[in-house]
C-alpha cells in the first residue's frame, strides 16, 4: 500500500514544475527503465514533448510508442513546428495514420480530444461473444467498459456497458440489451460544449461522429477533467485582463507572456486616456474646489470594484450555463437592485467618514456637508452604473459572438472610470452650485 | 441514434436553469414515470433537492432511492437544515446508515466525495472467482471496473482493474495480478488535492482511507469533473473581489448575494479611503498645478490593471500547482522584468500622447514636456509596483495559510492606488520643482 508521493516516480512528477530543464533531464536519467516510462506517462503533453526533445533521437521512439493515439497527438501538438514531422515518423505506420488524422482536428474540438480506438460490436453478436471480444481485443482500446454497436456504415446503433453485458444473459443479442439512446457529439463540437454534455448527462464516455454520422472515435471523462481545467484557466486569465497563455506560467517564454499582457494593457491604457480628456473638461471646477480632486480615486475605484464583481459573476454563470442570453432581463433587474443597495452601503460609509473627519478637526473646508452629500450621491450613481454595466457587458459580448470572459475586471473598470468622473462632476455641479462652484 | 438534446428529457435538463420553480414542477409532472427518473438523475444535487421538496411526501422516496449513497448525501446537504432528517428517513435502513456516515464528512473533503460501495476482493481469490463476484454483485457498486484486495483489517493490499482481470489467466490469484502500488487519500484530504492527484496520476478511481488505513470508500473521476468546476468557480468569484457564492447565480437569494458582495466592497472602500488621505497631503500641489489632477485616474488605473494581470496569473498557476511557494524568487525576478517592460510600453504611449496633444493645440500649459516626463516616469514606477505587488501577494497569502485567490484584482488595485498616488506626486515634486511646483 503506497500513499501518493511516497515513491520516487510520484515524487518526481510532483516536483517536476519546480525543476529546471537540466534538472529534469538528470532526474529522468537517474531512473530505471520502467520508472522512466511511468514518469513519462505521468507528465503533461507539454512536459513530455520537452523531455523527449532533449533525448537522443534513437531513444525517443520507445516513449512515443507507449502513448495512446490521442495523447501522442497532444504531445506532437505541443512540440515546436519544425519537430512535429520527425516525431510523427517515430510511430509505427498504423499509429502514424491515426495520429496524423487526429492532428488535422483543432486542438479544442471533440475531434482533437477523441481516441480512435474504441470497442466496435455488431448488433447480432451475443453477449458472451461481445465479452470474449472485449477480453481479447481490450489491450488496444481506450476503454473496454463501453462497446458500440455499429451498422455497416459505421453509424452507431446503440451502446452497451461492460456492466450491462455482465448482468445480461450470455446468449442475449447485443441488439436486445444495448441502449439505443446514444448521446454523441460531432468532430467539430467545441470542447467546452463536450464538457457540458458530460456533466449534464453524467456520462463516462461519448462517441464522436463525422458529418455523415459515422463513428470516428470516443471521448472519455478523464480527458474532460483536463478540458474543464484548461477552459477555467483561459477564462481566469481573460478575467484578469490579458490574453490567455498557451502553457504553464513558468514555461511560457518571457517575451510571449509580455506580448499577451502588453496588448490588453495598452488597449486599456488608451481607453483610460479618456479619463484625462474628461478631467480636462472639469479643470475649472477642480481649480475652484481642489477638495473635489481628493475623492476622485475613491469614487472611480468603487465603480470599478462593483463592476468587476458583477462581470465576474455573470461570466462564470454563463460558462456554467447557469445564465443564458435570454436571462438578460432577469439579471438586469437583479443587478439594478444590487447596485442600488451596494451603492447605498458605500454612500453611507463615505458620508459618515467625511462628516466624522470634519468633526475631529480634519477639515474639508466650510462646505463639508455638501461635499459629503456630493460624494455619497455620486457613489450611488457610480456603483449602480458599474454593477449594471459589468453585468450586461458579458451579454452584449456573447450576443455579438464574442467570448463573455473578455469583459474582464480591468475592461469594465476602465469603462466605468470615465463614466464615474462624469457622474461625480455632474453631481458636484448641482450640489455645490453657488457655494464652492 | 440520438444526438444530445433531441429527446424530451435532455431538452428539459438543458433548459432547466432558465425555468421558474413552478415551470420546473409542471415540466416534471408532464413526463412519464421513467422519464421523470432520468430527468431527476440528470439534475444537480441542488436542483434535485428543490424538485423533491415540492413533491408530496409519499412520492419522494422513489426518487431518493434511485440515487447512490454519495449523491443522496449531496442532495440532503443541499436541502434546508430542517428538511434533512426527513429526507434521510426516506432511505432504506442500510442506505440510511451509509448516507448518515457520509453526511458526517465536510462537503469538500475526500470523505464527502466518496461512495462507500466498492468492489472488495480477497487476495487469495482466483481471477475467475473475482470476475464472477463482480458479475453478481456489480449492480450495487459505484464501479465494477476496479476491485480492491483488502486484508482482514480492511486495509487495501492492491488494486486490479477489470481490464487486468480480463487479460490475466482465469486461475491466477488476485495477489499475483494486482497492482500493489495503491494511490489513496485520507477521508479528510481536501477535494482540491484529490483532484490534483487524479490529474497527476491519470487515475479513474481512488480509495479513501480512514486514520487506521482502512478503506472506507472510493472516489471516481466523474465526481472530479464537478470538483474542478466548483473550485474554479470559487476562485473566479474571489478573483472578482467577492466571497464565493454557495450555489448558481440565479438560484442564490438576493440578500445572501448582496451580503457576499457588500462585505468585500465595503472593505475595499475603507482601504480606498486612504487615497483621499494621500490626496490630502498633495492638496497644495494640486492647487498649484491643477493639470496634475488630470492624469490621476490614468496613472492609478494602469497600476491596478497591471497588478490585476499579475495576481490573476499567479493565483491560477498556484491553483494548478504550476507555481509553488518556493518559486517565489523565480516569479519575482520575472515580474520585475515584466513590470519594467510593460511600464515602459505604457510610458511611451503616455509620453507621445501628451506631446502630440500639445502639438495639435490642446494645451497642458507651458511645461507640457515636464508633465509628459512626470507621467511617463510615474507610469514605469506604478506599473512596476503593481506587477510586483500583484504577483507577490498570492505568495504572502499562501505563506500565511490563506487562500491566494483572495488577492483579487480589486484588492490589488486598491493597494496599488494609494502607492500610485504617492509615486506620482513624488515624481512630480522632483521633475516640476521650480517650474510648476
Amino acid at each position: 500500500m503506497t500513499q501518493a508521493g511516497s515513491d520516487i516516480v510520484a515524487q518526481a512528477i510532483e516536483s517536476w514544475s519546480g525543476l529546471t530543464a537540466t534538472q529534469r533531464f538528470n532526474t529522468f536519467r537517474s531512473l530505471k527503465r520502467d520508472e522512466r516510462e511511468r514518469l513519462f506517462l505521468g507528465l503533461s503533453a507539454w512536459e513530455q514533448a520537452e523531455i523527449l526533445l532533449v533525448m537522443p533521437v534513437h531513444e525517443r521512439f520507445t516513449y512515443v510508442r507507449v502513448l495512446p493515439p490521442d495523447d501522442a497527438a497532444d504531445l506532437i501538438q505541443e512540440a515546436p513546428e519544425e519537430e512535429r514531422a520527425g516525431l510523427l515518423e517515430l510511430l509505427d505506420p498504423v499509429a502514424r495514420a491515426e495520429v496524423g488524422a487526429l492532428l488535422a482536428y483543432a486542438e479544442d474540438d471533440a475531434g482533437g480530444l477523441m481516441n480512435p480506438r474504441f470497442a466496435r460490436l455488431r448488433p447480432e453478436m451475443t453477449v458472451d461473444e461481445a465479452i470474449s471480444y472485449l477480453r481479447l481485443q481490450g489491450r488496444n482500446m481506450e476503454t473496454i467498459y463501453y462497446g458500440y454497436a455499429l451498422d455497416s456504415e459505421q453509424r452507431p446503433l446503440g451502446v452497451v456497458s461492460l456492466r450491462d453485458l455482465f448482468t445480461a444473459g450470455g446468449r442475449a443479442r447485443i441488439a436486445d440489451v444495448m441502449n439505443t439512446r446514444v448521446i454523441a457529439v460531432r468532430e467539430d463540437t467545441d470542447q467546452e460544449e463536450v464538457a457540458r454534455l458530460f456533466a449534464a448527462e453524467d456520462l463516462t464516455a461519448m462517441p464522436v461522429l463525422d458529418d455523415s454520422g459515422r463513428m470516428r472515435g470516443i471521448v472519455t471523462v478523464d480527458d474532460i477533467v483536463d478540458v474543464v481545467q484548461e477552459e477555467a484557466t483561459e477564462d481566469i486569465q481573460k478575467i484578469g485582463g490579458m490574453e490567455a497563455l498557451d502553457g504553464p506560467y513558468l514555461e511560457t517564454g518571457f517575451w510571449q507572456m509580455v506580448r499577451k499582457r502588453a496588448g490588453w494593457l495598452a488597449a486599456l491604457f488608451l481607453g483610460e486616456m479618456l479619463t484625462a480628456t474628461a478631467m480636462g473638461h472639469y479643470e475649472e471646477e477642480i481649480a475652484k474646489a481642489v477638495v473635489l480632486a481628493l475623492f476622485i480615486p475613491l469614487i472611480i475605484s468603487s465603480g470599478g470594484n462593483s463592476g468587476s464583481q458583477a462581470s465576474t459573476l455573470i461570466i462564470r454563470a454563463m460558462a456554467l450555463t447557469e445564465v443564458r442570453l435570454r436571462d438578460w432581463w432577469r439579471v438586469a433587474r437583479r443587478e439594478i437592485l444590487s447596485g442600488l443597495v451596494l451603492g447605498g452601503v458605500l454612500a453611507s460609509i463615505g458620508f459618515l467618514r467625511i462628516v466624522a473627519w470634519q468633526a475631529v478637526g480634519h477639515t474639508y473646508g466650510d462646505h463639508s456637508l455638501q461635499i459629503a452629500t456630493t460624494v455619497a450621491l455620486s457613489l450611488v450613481g457610480v456603483v449602480l452604473f458599474g454593477t449594471v454595466a459589468g453585468s450586461m457587458l458579458p451579454f452584449i459580448l456573447r450576443r455579438a459572438g464574442l467570448d463573455p470572459a473578455t469583459a474582464s475586471a480591468p475592461f469594465v473598470a476602465t469603462m466605468v472610470d470615465v463614466t464615474g468622473l462624469v457622474i461625480y462632476f455632474s453631481v458636484a455641479q448641482v450640489i455645490l452650485k453657488g457655494t464652492l462652484l
